[in-house]
């Protein structure tokens, strides 16, 4: 049976991407030994280590004036790494939250700087982006950051905040590498490994070069991004295998085409969830149009006594992980770039098929 | 040919440890998937890290008065996290010097708070463990730090440091799980996985649970020990890969009949490695025989024009990685656990006919 793994991360990778991972594990790139066990010092990885920046800033069009740094500790450490690297106790950071996430980064950023929100910050479940006059944002600010794809919610952005010059950055997690944009419009992004880019264990940082370094605060050197600037991420023993992952999936990128590619696909398989969606009485999904997510697509049924009876016949069928996060309920598929059109199809089918013999 | 790792670290994995990463790729645990796409949320990867736990718990003897918690970034991080969470700048920390890595763990925690050191700090090669009179170290200093192993020089403690009553914090990264010790005598022991535990990206963290959570310091969630303690290091996503093949390390260490009887096969290696070296004229070890490592063996060519052909031909006899740290010069045999007694006897015939052609 064909499985179809809709995690919301960690994630499904493609099936090319796992036989290459099996294909070097007793030998990779001639070294007899599997990378997990190469020295991070040898050449074959620093090789390996260079391809990737390369790779990266060549699918997504990085130029020089960035940095780009591999760091551990998942997207929530980029929640204080920001303010403590970029702001102060005096400064002020702007946040527009429009979901769990954005609410996390902003509460965590508050310890170490006065924040203020666009959006009024509360347990509600998040249907849209927020709306605010960008000519009344402190212009002084030292970043505005907002989270570009909201997992539990399925609230996407598809413009680009309005800052009034202040410098922009954004929580890329989940969308990352799944759509074009253009790098110039940020001074920083941010994004964990393990939705679009490979595993767990690693989050990679793009940062404009002026912004690093220039901080009073005392900073932690595993926690100021000079230190991975100035060494290319290997001060220390990086998280390897998570490194060599992440090569592989922007390998498997560049040979679907590249993001524009991948972007035309992604719009395909979220379009046609959401137009099945859309046309049942029997399932459900409350984002405003306007802002549904293309990588994460939560969808309720309207009688949800059938939740459970759906996840245990999806997960039968093949369909794994199609529980909605705790927080909000209901389904979610996260249909992330490893998932194909043919996973789509195989949804759309089982739902199809479940409201018809249970609507 | 077989290929035998002496690499410092990330460092080599027991075969059958590679061989069940190989036999789980596509599907772990009846999910259907690989443990890297499963969701740390899910009922599969809570039981295998709770087996992890149970078993850290087991094979070290580590009681409930202690937490053990898994954090990224290496031990690096923790050369930061520990002065942040147990002292402050007004405290007082006490460092043992015996090679690199505690001279980097000093230079740190000097940023944020009081420290001493027991040994002049400079760039000397360290030969041997510091000695001091513990009863004139500060009795309210909030900890004591040593180093149980020094990987670049190979000097290691085989004793217990007298502390005059201070709690006792170790970096036990290239020796934890190779000998018998007892953590009680420890308030806090820590250690990066990619020796002996697994592949890098996460860290082992043993803990006094009444240490955690006490500091009145500003410190970021992501690397304040309350948060990994609290939630067993589930707070965000973790390194899970890193995490699964630690269990897997750990299994294979139980399978081998515990530490004790590892211990006795890691004293059979370093004896049969030093015994070699010193009845040879044409090789040499520089450290005081009451602390050399059992882990890591630096040695010297007495000629040293010779030590680039040393290297080339022992590469290609399948002996990867034995080039010392460009801070000592010569070669190095790291033969943590996953080496066995045969790559010793290869290593040592290599040793043997090289000495004999070039002699």
């Amino acid at each position: 049976m064909t499985v179809y793994n809709f995690s919301a991360g960690p994630a499904a990778l493609p099936l090319t991407v796992k036989q290459q991972i099996e294909a070097e594990l007793y030998d990779w790139n001639g070294t007899g030994c599997s990378v997990m066990e190469v020295s991070h010092r040898s050449q074959e990885f620093k090789d390996m280590a260079d391809e990737n920046e390369a790779l990266a800033r060549e699918l997504l069009n990085i130029s020089d004036e960035y940095a780009v740094m591999l760091i551990p500790g998942g997207a929530r450490l980029q929640y204080s790494m920001l303010p403590i690297n970029i702001s102060s106790k005096q400064g002020e950071a702007i946040y527009a939250i429009n979901g769990h996430w954005g609410k996390q980064a902003l509460k965590e950023a508050g310890r170490f700087t006065q924040v203020s929100s666009t959006a009024k910050v509360n347990d509600e479940v998040y249907a849209g982006i927020p709306s605010y006059d960008d000519n009344e944002l402190n212009a002084k600010a030292d970043y505005f950051h907002y989270t570009s794809n909201e997992t539990l919610e399925g609230v996407q952005w598809h413009k680009l905040p309005q800052t009034n010059g202040i410098p922009l950055c954004c929580d890329m997690t989940s969308d990352l590498l799944t759509r074009e944009f253009d790098v110039n419009d940020y001074s920083m992004i941010y994004a964990s490994a393990q939705k679009n880019m490979g595993i767990a264990g690693i989050t990679f940082v793009i940062m404009k070069r002026d912004m690093i370094g220039q901080s009073t605060n005392l900073i932690p050197t595993m926690t100021d991004y000079k230190t991975y600037a100035d060494t290319r991420s290997f001060y220390n023993t990086p998280p390897t295998f998570p490194w060599y992952v992440m090569l592989l999936m922007l390998r498997w990128v560049k040979a679907q085409g590249g993001v524009s590619t991948i972007q035309d696909i992604n719009q395909a398989k979220s379009s046609q969830l959401y137009a099945f969606v859309d046309q049942s009485d029997f399932y459900l999904n409350k984002v405003d149009p306007n802002c549904r997510s293309e990588v994460n697509v939560p969808f309720w049924l309207h009688d949800e006594s059938l939740n459970q009876k759906f996840l245990s016949e999806s997960a039968d069928a093949g369909l794994k992980a199609l529980k909605g996060h705790m927080a909000v309920g209901g389904m979610r598929a996260s249909i992330y770039n490893a998932i194909s059109l043919a996973g789509i199809d195989a949804l759309v089918d089982f739902m199809q098929e479940f409201e018809r013999t249970n609507g």
